[in-house]
C-alpha cells in the first residue's frame, strides 16, 4: 500500500499518538506540524476544526488535518463542549465532578471533528462515543477529562485504558478511522482512474 | 461639541444600552450594527475584541467598536473568563454558585476590552471592576452573571442596580469612558491642527 504523508497541526502529543495508531493501519504516515492556530469560538467542533485547518493550510500548503474535540454532558446542556480544554485547565476534573454532585443523569458524549485540507479538497470527519460521568476520577492515562469518562459497555474510565484499548471506543479513533477509509478509497479511485 | 457617529457590532442590546449612556457624555452617537462575527478562542479579551473589530471593519468600512467582557473568579483560576457568555448559557449563575460552594475566597473581577477600528487607526481600551461573588443570586436587572457579582464598597449585586448605578462601577463603563476621553482628545487635536 502506498504511504501518504499527512501533517497534523496540534500542540497536543497525546492526540498525535492516538491518531498515529489509527492512521498507520491505512498506510498514512502522520507528522506533527507547527503553525499559527486560528481557533474560533463556536458550538460546532466541525466549524472550529475546518476554520483552523484552512488557516493552517494557508501557511503550510501541504495536506494537513486539524482535530477538535470536547466532552458534552447532557445534564449541563452540553458543557464544557468545545471549550473542554480551557475548562479542564481552569477547574479540572474536580470542578466538573462538583457541578455533577447530586445529579442523577450522568450521560455524556465525547465528540471529535477532524478537518482535512489539501489542494482543492476539504473534508470533515466526525466521531462520537457516549457513556457516563464517573462518580470520582480514576486512572492516570490519556489526558483531559479521560479520568471521569466511562464509555458505554465498560466499567473503566478512559484513563484506565491503554491507547489501543481507548482507540477501540474513542470519538477521536472513530473520526480518524473515517478519515483513513476515505483516504484509501480516494487513493484506489485515483489509481484506477490513472490505469483506466 | 461635534457629534461623531460610531458603530458597535454586537447582538447584545444590554451592552449597547450601557455603552450609549456613557458615550453620549462625550458627544458620540452610538449605533448598533450587524456584521458577521469572528470570535477567536483566547484568554485575552483584548485579542478577541481586536480580531473581531478588524474582521467587522473589513465588512463595514466605518469607524466601529467591538466589546468583549468576562468574569474572572480568583478561586477558579480566572474561570469563566472570556467564555463567560457560553458558560452562562450552559450552566448559568447556579452552576457558578455550585462551583463556589464551600469556597471562602470569593474575590472576582469583571473585565472588559473595547476595540476601536477606523481608517488607519486601531486602539483597545480596557476596564476592570473587582469585588466578590455573592452567596446567592440577587436582582433581575442587567444580564449574565450580574446577579452574583457585588462590586467592592457595595452590598448590592449589579443586578440590583439601574444602568446608571452600574455604570458608576462597571468594567464596561470604565473601558467606554477611556474610549470617550480618547475620542474627545483626538477631535480636539485634529481641530487645533487644522486651525494651526
Amino acid at each position: 500500500m502506498k504511504v501518504s504523508r499527512l501533517y497534523m497541526v496540534t500542540g497536543n502529543r497525546h492526540k498525535v499518538e492516538e491518531a498515529k495508531e489509527i492512521l498507520e493501519r491505512y498506510g498514512v504516515e502522520l507528522v506533527q506540524a507547527e503553525a499559527r492556530k486560528l481557533e474560533i469560538q463556536s458550538e460546532s467542533l466541525e466549524e472550529i476544526a475546518l476554520t483552523a485547518a484552512r488557516y493552517a493550510y494557508l501557511q503550510l500548503r501541504k495536506p494537513l488535518i486539524v482535530e477538535d474535540a470536547g466532552l458534552f454532558i447532557e445534564a449541563l446542556n452540553g458543557f464544557p463542549g468545545p471549550y473542554s480544554s480551557y475548562v479542564y485547565k481552569k477547574i479540572g476534573v474536580e470542578g466538573v465532578l462538583k457541578l455533577m454532585e447530586g445529579v442523577g443523569d450522568r450521560r455524556a458524549c465525547f465528540k471529535a471533528a477532524v478537518a482535512y485540507v489539501a489542494p482543492g479538497v476539504e473534508r470533515v470527519f466526525t466521531g462520537e462515543v457516549c457513556g457516563r460521568i464517573a462518580r470520582e476520577a480514576r486512572g492516570s492515562r490519556g489526558f483531559g477529562f479521560d479520568p471521569i469518562f466511562v464509555p458505554e459497555g465498560e466499567s473503566r474510565t478512559f484513563a484506565e485504558m491503554s491507547v489501543e484499548e481507548k482507540n477501540r471506543y474513542s470519538h477521536r479513533a472513530r473520526a480518524f478511522k473515517r478519515l483513513g477509509e476515505w483516504i484509501v478509497r480516494e487513493w484506489w479511485s485515483m489509481r484506477s482512474n490513472s490505469e483506466g
